[in-house]
């Protein structure tokens, strides 16, 4: 359907194979995950990243763990579980798809009281295998959706990573872009390159390669002087966590982006699937932020760039306030303004 | 006066010696230039950068060239000079102060019009390590000035390198939050790391630990969600041209800090000593933006960090309207609104 380079992440055999996205674009390396605790790693270390993958990673570690278990009987599965649960879920605290994943997991052990431990690894299984599958159905939802935001021509400007790579396949703000490329080939892409982790640079201008659609590289620093030059038509970012008035955290630089765009009156659209809505959080403040590891800041690719010993944070993700954001591309429809009625609505739908 | 690591140009016997920036903070590198030709090379491989520096270098590379010029007369000995003076001052296009500098040499064999080449060189040699001087004397009283504009404790938010390493010595930006730490030793700076040259990781943060003033290293892209939590109080910048209306010429990701404080409420001010003001440029679209190698955004320490053959855009620098700048800080006092009227009186005082 459409031409892309590695999925993130699939079963291989009895093993959850992982693309590690640390090393794209140079190397196609896969990590093959015979543990559950080892694709919780991959989660921590971002050898997978982005809500929605890591999302579905979180439910194959889960099906993955259910047939490491070693329990005599059910009770001891299900304790075992919940602990197994918890471990997934506490990987990475910012994204919601998570937990979203695993919560979903996990209601298969409650809605089968009765079943045995073979039957309730079979039917986790079947479970993340669902979770999986419904992404990719999800984004091309998103897709289908959102091209309509884009304009004939339109220069797109897209931040971070929210393609293929960060989902189980085809993506949500790039899922966006290849839709609409699809129908007009004259559209252009501007990849910020997203530092500390180079989402941008390393994994959105691989995948807009490997389909072919035009894009080019920016640092994040050129977007204010670009968008200044009226060369941006519109904005389109994935997230990690949506609260139930529409405040969204994505990845740090983000809420830049959309000051940037709302200065310069360039149309700003978040893409996400209804998982990574989160209704019991009512606005961004509450949206736990991850500090990661100064080093990634400090250093690039184990070498320093800055003097030793330098002090350094490095928020991973950054809140974008409700009213910068044009509109919510989901696999149930644009959702507009006031986003606490439209989120609540698209939350009811089936 | 102030602990400091090496100066970035001084004469090392006959030779210009340049500390090699590019490979700072890690090695402390000399460059020996014998030849003007090297200083030109030395400015446009960014081994020396920052407007003031560049000026200094520039006028340092046409000492050098006046002593090695061989000429049978003075006519001959003038022809060859205004030809390095041409290839200097193109060595880079957007900051004031190197042609700036070149004009300033110059300006010794017009007002010589009777003097012998020994003569002449002798006085080039003078009006160069007047310039050099003078731009010292100017960083201080900046620095006196802007020391004004820094609250109790603040915490201060600087892009780039505008410091020692930029200039002659002390710094413009850096010049006032070394001023304002001697008094104030609770400041604290925020340094971006400001990509893709990394000056503010590679430079601004040695500088400061040098002279110990605490200092934290953000992504570019943080900056925005560091304002957001008030984490912010003043931002100084340098700057590398400013039109006769106080339009700003400064390091690229300039431009969005200056909205990003504005969007917060944060003062942000300019700090450059007046052979950064090109009078006869009326607004900033005028001033010429140099797009350097794509290359330098496109690969790490000459490592690749992007696809093969990905495009990129390089540009250098970008232009903060007047608009969003509170204050420009020179030597002889602070710049205010309307900067029209300010800028020209300033240029009036000797």
């Amino acid at each position: 359907m459409f031409e892309k380079c590695l999925p993130p992440i699939y079963w291989d055999g009895d093993a959850v194979a992982i693309l590690d996205q640390r090393v794209l674009p140079h190397q196609e390396k896969i990590l093959l995950c015979t543990k559950p605790q080892q694709v919780v790693t991959a989660i921590k270390n971002m050898s997978i990243r982005g809500a929605p993958a890591v999302g579905v990673a979180g439910a194959m570690a889960l099906a993955l763990g259910a047939y490491h278990i070693q329990a005599a009987d059910t009770r001891t599965f299900k304790r075992k579980f919940v602990r197994l649960c918890e471990q997934v879920k506490n990987a990475r605290p910012t994204g919601n798809n998570l937990s979203w994943a695993v919560e979903k997991v996990y209601s298969v052990i409650q809605g089968n009281p009765d079943a045995e431990v073979p039957e309730l690894q079979e039917l986790i299984r079947r479970k993340a295998d669902e979770i999986l599958a419904q992404d990719v159905q999800d984004n091309l939802a998103i897709g289908k959706w959102g091209k309509e935001i884009i304009p004939r021509g339109a220069k797109i400007l897209t931040y971070c990573n929210a393609g293929a790579l960060a989902t189980a396949d085809y993506g949500t703000a790039v899922g966006v872009i290849r839709a609409a490329y699809a129908e007009d080939p004259t559209i252009e892409v501007y990849a910020c390159e997203t530092r500390p982790f180079l989402q941008g640079a390393r994994l959105t201008a691989y995948e807009l390669q490997c389909a072919r659609i035009p894009v080019t590289l920016i640092t994040d620093n050129s977007v204010g002087s670009l968008m200044q030059a009226n060369g941006v038509d519109v904005v389109v970012v994935g997230a990690d966590r949506i609260a139930a008035n529409g405040d969204t955290a994505n990845k740090i630089g983000t809420y830049t982006v959309a000051v940037l765009a709302h200065t310069h009156n360039v149309p700003f659209y978040v893409a996400a699937p209804r998982s990574t809505i989160d209704p019991t959080i009512p606005d961004g403040s509450a949206i736990p932020i991850e500090q990661r590891d100064p080093r990634e800041v400090t250093h690039f690719f184990g070498r320093p760039i800055a003097p030793k010993e330098v002090k350094a944070l490095n928020p991973a993700f950054d809140v974008t306030p409700n009213k910068y954001i044009h509109g919510i591309i989901t696999e149930v429809g644009i959702l507009r303004k006031p986003f606490k009625q439209s989120i609540r609505k698209a939350l009811q739908e089936s």
